[in-house]
């Protein structure tokens, strides 16, 4: 068969980056920027003279003035929408918790290349570019359960990494994520974060039967008991129990808030990476919108955590940024129709009573 | 400012169309084909084999399902989508049931014809035929408190008229509305079907206050008053209470039945004309889709009694199609993930553990 392939680039991370230390991140939630009130006063000014009764396109409204507080712009635009895809590898599938082998990771961004995934035809059906980020697959972080997943410096390189899926114009960013194991790592972040026990916010995954929950539960509270007494920061939380998509997502959410650009983040896994951000600032999210809720264990009491009120509830648990990518054709129509539409004088359309 | 009007073609209904009486349209219900099972199980099959695990595309994996048990067709394709827009005025609006005045319907079409509306926006966005059904927008119906809104000569020609919107080969169909009054009407059909009182089916339509609102179901109690003992007949409900553009949308929705295409339908208004083929046959939605949940009133609630699972919930409430055409997006997404993606035979992914 032949795929559509156009858009889909695959950068792959440098196994020896430069370092930035968690101090500049820190120092990049400290300085960001708020949203455009000029923008949004303007986005309901012209809102309100479109053919359409007062509020009745909904959230797509709502979606518009969000789009112009964080792009800084009216009207907003989305012609450059761009979903990211980062990939990873992690140790603690050696602990049996996946239904899926550790090599699907690796073929599974072949076929991101080839076009035979899911999120190929969801980019090409609403016209989103692609990239998917190769994040050292061959080299697995270190098992959670044993030891901490990453180095500072190597977490911080990898955040830093994330950061280019802003590079080169991108006006929506839309992020998923692809890596055996790592909705044990979402599941551990979650249980550092917001307390256990593990099974609160251990789900099936890919697919996983009852025994097969169990000992991701159980690896998960292993991981806990390792890491004991050093998850009071969030980044820590991030460098010991989390992996390289979970490290470099945050980055791009973080990157995107500067360059002014709107992120829309897709399920559970993506989550935990903005969920490591929200604890350090809970202003760390105002410019991300949630895509989807996923069927997956506890996205939606996390997203509830995070007030974030997901666009569509599909009861999609792919990955990939699927519901993400859905979500932005929704978002496109928004932009679309509050550019696009006729106010009641152009169109000559009487209005209320 | 200068719209994009590819794609939009508005018919305009012959005022003296030629009879077709209703026995003719209970024969059309009685002869409805069943979904086409070996299409569903071939979906299923090839399901199992994309690159991904089993279920993970939630609701996108019975949209494609339910895409090939209408068209009879696996893999099921949406290459011809059509959003077919109904028009239509009401003489109960002589009640001063709506927000806006009835001048608005025939500006609105005409905003349709010129690429301003809603509509125009997220067709284009999606990539959308447009087709603008004026439906006598001169001859308004009856004053449903005052007489019958239609002679049943009519209102099946109506019905007749509307099953054109297939016309031309479509693969998918959109159906919406456009009419000042109709949320008046709606509500009419759904007292008359499920029982009152009217102010249980009454919303704000294009924003009524709540005096307006009052106005509202007291004229539709004023009908039932009117109609009492005729109302037993779903097709004598439609004729009585309703409106051309819910008669042609009941044709549109039967006929594309009898052709195997599926239908999605918009919000309040629509669902109206396709709670009247379920009061005649439970079976007729079997190939329809609720697009969305619409903020007005108690659609939540007419879907439930319909078993209809609402796609999208977004709080909107502009009619025009504009729910349906969203969904349109997502089931195009559906339809091509099913026969886009690769199977992990065809990739090389390991399957499941």
């Amino acid at each position: 068969m032949k795929h559509d392939t156009r858009n889909c680039e695959i950068p792959i991370m440098n196994k020896k980056p430069p370092t930035l230390p968690f101090d500049d991140i820190r120092a990049l939630i400290a300085a960001m920027p708020g949203p455009d009130e000029a923008a949004v006063a303007a986005v309901r000014a012209r809102d309100g003279v479109l053919t359409k009764p007062p509020g009745s396109l909904g959230r797509l409204e709502t979606i518009a003035e969000w789009l112009a507080a964080w792009q800084g712009r009216s009207p907003p635009k989305v012609e450059r929408p761009l979903v990211a895809v980062f990939a990873g590898n992690h140790g603690v599938v050696a602990k049996g918790v996946s239904a899926f082998p550790a090599s699907v990771t690796q073929q599974m961004v072949a076929n991101f290349a080839a076009g035979g995934a899911a999120i190929n035809q969801i980019c090409a059906t609403f016209d989103l570019g692609l990239k998917v980020f190769d994040l050292a697959l061959d080299l697995p972080t270190s098992d959670i359960t044993e030891a901490a997943a990453l180095e500072e410096a190597a977490c911080a390189a990898t955040m830093a990494f994330g950061m280019e899926a802003i590079a080169g114009g991108v006006d929506l960013l839309a992020l998923g994520e692809m890596g055996i194991g790592n909705t044990t790592i979402a599941a551990a972040i979650y249980t550092a974060l917001y307390g256990g026990p593990a099974a609160r916010w251990t789900g099936r995954g890919t697919g996983l039967d009852d025994d097969g929950v169990r000992r991701k539960a159980a690896a998960i509270e292993a991981a806990m008991a390792r890491h004991q007494g050093h998850l009071g920061d969030p980044l820590e939380v991030l460098r010991r129990v989390g992996g390289r998509e979970v490290a470099a997502i945050a980055g791009a959410i973080l990157a995107a808030r500067t360059q002014r650009i709107p992120v829309i983040l897709d399920g559970y896994v993506v989550t935990a990476a903005a969920a490591v951000l929200h604890a350090l600032d809970p202003h760390a999210l105002d410019h991300c919108l949630a895509g989807h809720c996923s069927a997956e264990g506890a996205h939606a009491a996390v997203l509830e955590r995070l007030a974030l009120a997901p666009l569509l509830e599909l009861g999609m648990r792919l990955g990939e940024a699927s519901g993400a990518a859905l979500a932005a054709g929704i978002v496109k129509a928004a932009a679309r129709c509050h550019s696009g539409m006729a106010t009641f004088g152009e169109a000559g359309v009487d209005e209320k009573n």
